[in-house]
């Protein structure tokens, strides 16, 4: 600590003596140098023309006012603190860390400050911070901390490093044709450039891949090279390394592999392979909420400086359609669902996101639902696309933007599964099915094919755990990922799907998941009264085929949907088989046979399953199984079909868990142990309030009484649902290779025909 | 359930039935009756001044009209369900419990609404209802459900009977003026004459004590009598019954004494005995906020119809100081502080406040504060009160209701210790402390001498885990205390105090508890920025005295305050102690070693340890032990002084919890073995936030680096604070025996000098 404000006050002191330094060189300099340069700049996310605009409409446009004004201050109170440019040494959290995010943060913005008001202090203080960085910079060996499969210089790893120079080329950008020639050349040739070579030729493990690492590294090379009108820096950002000369076995720090055989790389190549023709990206809403950002930035800049790429329209118009893709992915609150290794609470709020929006609008069809978001965001980009956002609300353009049912299909040509969202949008509230029928998704990958999470009003009903990691909190393995990660978070046993022999999907194997994926065989939405999507993995466990088919219906006289949720599992041996139910809340009442052992047990010893606590074991008395909770001041429940040998655990996470990394949450998980073929069917709903304040409880008690397997011919699994109301439903789902144009069944004395892969009505009483 | 659905039925049926002969009722009857009854009538809540006032107010006065508004719909609602007075069956949350809840609620604003609109409908709606009840009350046997020392008729116990009693009386006063005579016989004397004996003569365990039971009952019977101008019942009421032939050893069901030898009752009983001189309640807000709605409205009544008694001066005027008192045992957000037997989340905004609020403002000095409250409930009583409230609003007279500290005295005489509340309201957030050193408050007493909890912005930071009970959810033990409240939730242990030799204060006997209290020796909140209580427990354990500090210091430079806790014990033998703290959310850090066992167990066998899972034990490395939490996007820290043999327990709720009736809550617990006097003190700071949209820690380390214990003489102990940024602090407090009017001390070379108990200054570095 004490070596440290030492550290820190001589930094402080040095920037004392530059601030000054600093001021007298700001009179000689009042006026561009290099007329040639000036009018070359700024060309990345501004233009002189868009300046101009922005100038002429200043005063007139609340909400880029009332953004300029936030940036203002923000850079303000950057620059009332000095200029703090300290050798690097922490980890995320850290105070160099957090100084030298801080400080491309601040100059973004001083950058375009300049450019809009023309006020030469932010012209100053970029120059001088920058002049600072290219100081030290040459000199600076590897950064300290050795944890990073690609050290960075200024970070720990070089991910932070190509996130500074994305932001500090719009910063040089923004004051490049201002300074001195002799200051253009130190910082091209001291800072830039040989930061440019670090990220990419230096560090091809870093820069070369298909990853968000590379989309960062390719952008960030890219766009100093566009600022300092180096073709050879934008090829190399564009097109990638050629002899790379990267180990094909190479992994990086999550185990994902660096490079396969004969993978293209660069720029366009990131653009290409991770998104699917639909907008998603296959490592999740959490990463792509993380590359969005380059990879829009990037394109701006590009459409201005080399408009014959036509890069908004590249991969048939990827770029907008990820947009909307990642404003789907989100609950009510607009958080993004935790798919893969995603951190909990993370929204369209932030910063990079409110970039995407305007440069979709701008970019894209300025379609009016993205100005409500942008109205949410409160806040736009400095540039003509945030201009154009502010004045489309301005002038009452904004429409809600109102998400609905949809099905993102995952892979480069759309073929590898994808994430289905069924959605219930009934008055005062809305529900959201989220079931991730996806490929593996790269290094952040989870093992959870055909997993679910359910949503109700932006909250949790039924979670999907997230990720192992505190972001940024240096106390907990520096901001980095936990070991629970992979022997918690990625797991199986860890989602709201179904384990085999207490193993996880593909043996917990990056390599042999990222071969397959799910198929979905059925996404029916038209009719948002009965929804359904059913998807099948057949590679998961190697002989053993999984179908899930999930129903989001609403009945007559109900406000709220049933979720419906039938998985058929054919296999050729017996197996046993565990299907959690990550529930959230205090547990109400069951019809369970509870026992509660006097000490607790990990429930297993891998797999995740030596971080779940045994709390207690249920055997089914009927052969529906009722389970009611509360949570939120809502009543949930699931009611499942139940065979003789079932049995249920109720366990908590937290187990083998020696720092405390673990959040306690609760599971219910239905067992059945020696089972070939079979099938598990489980009713959610969300039924009834609890009001601490008037202490009245409202229809605490479960919709449903009795769900019924009815015998039926092979390819065909059909239910009878009853309501405590003694209304009565038919349920019927047709296996994939089962499908015909049109179906008959006998059962139970009724004739049942209809075409499509599902059936589902009342029966008369 | 097949048996429930036809009784439904059933009633449904007849209530169609008796709907159409009212209809038919209502044109022979749209006059009244008996004038002089009718001039009579109102004479409770409503006079016919009043109403005259508030028929010539309507339409001005926004609030009123708003609350007469939604009085309408709620009742139109309740008409438009039928006529429903089902036998008397259920249990808390079930069918026949809600409905005569839901009569009840719908009558008292029919009648009121009948007065103010003079619409007939809601007088024939209320008698026909009434009429129901009088058809089937004198039949009707004690209620089939057995649990109860008390069991009611309408309810499963008579205080749900008297609670509908309360209600009814008014609905009764609002239409005894319309009927014919012959309905106001049938309704006198099969009805609530039968129903006012019943709870009373029949009943006198319950009539008879000094309870909120006996609150409601005394009040349902002094309302009715009232009502018909029985004076007998009004004296019974105010005086209680003379020979009650109760057994001074019977207790009630949560094991409360029915009534001591010698007890007075009676509802001046009940107004004397309960209140402190402050208006604090001795069974804590929670039962405060229960039994405050039948005192005022009985009062109300009692003001219109016997001023002589002048009844909001009686004992100092502690109706009105009890709503203050109230209002100010709440957190930032207006909910409760759950001390004692308490639900959380019950706050001002419940309907008996809202009365509470009005009759206060009306009866009281028309604080303005109060008219902010009532701005916050946005709902007024439907007479002069709520007329005089909604004025004020209206006028623009409310002023804000900021909550400051205050000690709240308990015992009738204010000498049995008190509630001390600590608070820091700084620029955008507010901190509250809570230390109970209260008597027990009767059978909903909890048995946590010198116990705290500690709130941010109206969030528990160190909470108390309120009662184990989920009021009137049906599938918890029918609504009623579930049986871990006495093995779990009233034991110390559960609670942020210390216990000796696992055993809880008074061993757990209610009796003797009941015997003692807390000193209250020092109260010192004249300076904002160092507020200090004191108290000292000799009687929990004999032969052992706890003298426990709580400062809440605000720093220069610091915008939250520190909490300092000082606890000293002093004892004639060695005894093991344990100190727990209960924090919410994810451990974040701490330098202990920790241990976690490949199996959890209990933490003992009794007073609550039975209850906790023992997740892992901790050894100081340090004399400072240091401990950072997450909470809410929030860190914070506790640091606590540690001497060689200490250990810390990380625990959990939920062991022993067959049903899962308990939360799975965490402590750590700081345990001392074989100690006779010593020292504990902790330092507890809100230091930091973490932002995960914006992925930002910031300040996650705590503020305090070292606390140190100077060697001090008897009486006194000394403490040296130390915080990252080195400056260093003093700490002296004196013990009260050594009280004096000036203290001076050497410690470490230096001379400190001061008046008073306690001593804080910064030192010189």
């Amino acid at each position: 600590m004490t070596h440290f404000k030492h550290l820190k006050k001589a930094i402080q002191l040095i920037a004392i003596v530059m601030v000054a330094l600093s001021c007298k060189n700001q009179d000689q300099t009042t006026t561009p140098s290099d007329l040639e340069s000036n009018a070359d700049h700024p060309k990345l996310m501004l233009t002189s023309k868009s300046v101009d605009d922005i100038k002429s409409a200043l005063g007139s446009v609340p909400l880029f006012d009332k953004s300029l004004e936030r940036a203002k201050q923000e850079v303000d109170a950057a620059m009332a603190e000095g200029i703090q440019v300290p050798i690097p040494k922490d980890m995320a959290g850290g105070y160099t860390h957090t100084q030298h995010k801080k400080n491309y943060a601040a100059l973004q913005k001083a950058g375009a400050l300049f450019q809009i008001t023309g006020d030469t202090k932010y012209a100053a203080f970029t120059r001088d911070v920058l002049l600072a960085y290219a100081k030290m910079y040459k000199s600076l060996p590897r950064h300290p901390q050795e944890r990073s499969y690609a050290r960075g210089k200024i970070f720990w790893q070089c991910l932070n490093d190509a996130n500074w120079l994305v932001y500090m080329s719009q910063a040089y950008d923004g004051i490049r044709g201002w300074i001195t020639e002799e200051e253009r050349q130190t910082l091209d040739n001291e800072l830039f450039r040989p930061f440019a070579d670090f990220l990419s030729i230096e560090t091809p493990q870093f820069f070369n891949r298909v990853h968000n690492h590379s989309t960062w590294g390719t952008v960030a090379v890219g766009m100093i090279g566009l600022v300092m009108n180096d073709d050879e820096l934008v090829d190399r950002a564009l097109f990638g390394i050629k002899d790379d000369g990267i180990d094909s076995a190479a992994l990086d720090n999550d185990g994902g592999t660096i490079k396969k055989e004969g993978q293209k790389s660069g720029f366009l190549a990131n653009l290409d392979e991770p998104f699917s023709p639909d907008g998603y990206y296959t490592e999740g809403p959490y990463y792509q909420r993380y590359a969005m950002y380059p990879f829009l930035a990037f394109a701006q800049a590009l459409e201005t400086k080399k408009p014959e790429l036509k890069i908004f329209e590249y991969n048939g118009g990827v770029l907008i359609k990820a947009v909307d893709a990642l404003l789907n992915l989100t609950d009510a609150d607009g958080e993004f669902f935790p798919l893969n290794d995603g951190q909990k609470g993370m929204s369209y709020q932030t910063a990079s996101l409110v970039s995407a929006v305007d440069i979709a609008y701008y970019y894209g069809n300025q379609d009016p639902r993205l100005l409500s978001v942008a109205l949410q965001q409160d806040n736009v980009q400095l540039d003509a696309t945030g201009l154009a956002v502010a004045q489309g609300i301005h002038q009452g353009k904004a429409q809600p933007f109102i998400k609905e049912s949809m099905l993102l299909r995952d892979g480069a040509k759309g073929d590898e599964g994808g994430v289905a969202i069924l959605r219930a949008n009934y008055e005062g509230g809305t529900m959201a099915l989220v079931m991730k029928n996806a490929a593996h998704g790269l290094s952040h990958g989870h093992f959870d094919k055909l997993s679910y999470s359910l949503y109700e009003d932006g909250e949790e009903v039924l979670q999907d755990y997230g990720l192992a990691r505190f972001v940024n909190v240096e106390q907990k393995n520096g901001g980095g990922y936990l070991k629970e990660n992979t022997s918690w978070a990625k797991q199986t046993i860890a989602h709201n799907t179904i384990v085999q022999d207490e193993t996880s999907h593909y043996k917990g194997i990056f390599k042999e998941s990222s071969k397959h994926h799910p198929e979905v065989t059925t996404f029916e939405t038209s009719d948002p009264n009965i929804q359904v999507v059913s998807a099948v993995e057949a590679n998961a466990y190697p002989g053993t085929e999984f179908t899930r088919t999930m129903m989001m219906v609403t009945l007559d006289h109900h406000k709220k949907p049933l979720l419906i949720d039938i998985l058929n599992v054919t296999s050729d041996s017996n197996h046993k088989y565990d299907l959690p139910l990550y529930y959230k809340g205090q547990v109400v009442a069951t019809n369970l046979d509870l026992n509660t052992p006097p000490q607790l047990s990990p429930l297993g010893t891998k797999a995740g399953y030596q971080h779940i606590w045994k709390e207690a074991t249920g055997i089914p008395s009927t052969e529906n199984t009722q389970f009611t909770w509360l949570d939120n001041k809502k009543f949930y429940s699931a009611t499942v079909l139940t065979e003789g040998k079932d049995q249920f655990i109720l366990g908590r996470v937290g187990a083998s868990d020696p720092e405390f990394n673990l959040r306690r949450d609760p599971m219910l998980i239905h067992r059945r142990n020696n089972m070939k073929n079979g099938l598990f069917v489980q009713v959610i709903e969300s039924h009834g309030t609890y009001n601490p304040v008037t202490e009245k409880a409202e229809n605490a008690y479960a919709a449903i009484q009795n769900i019924k397997s009815l015998a039926s011919p092979q390819g065909y699994t059909a239910l009878e649902l009853t309501l405590q109301n003694k209304d009565r439903y038919a349920v019927i789902v047709v296996d994939s290779a089962f499908a015909k144009a049109q179906h008959k069944l006998e059962l139970s004395n009724s004739t049942y025909t209809w075409k499509g892969t599902y059936y589902f009505k009342q029966l008369k009483n």
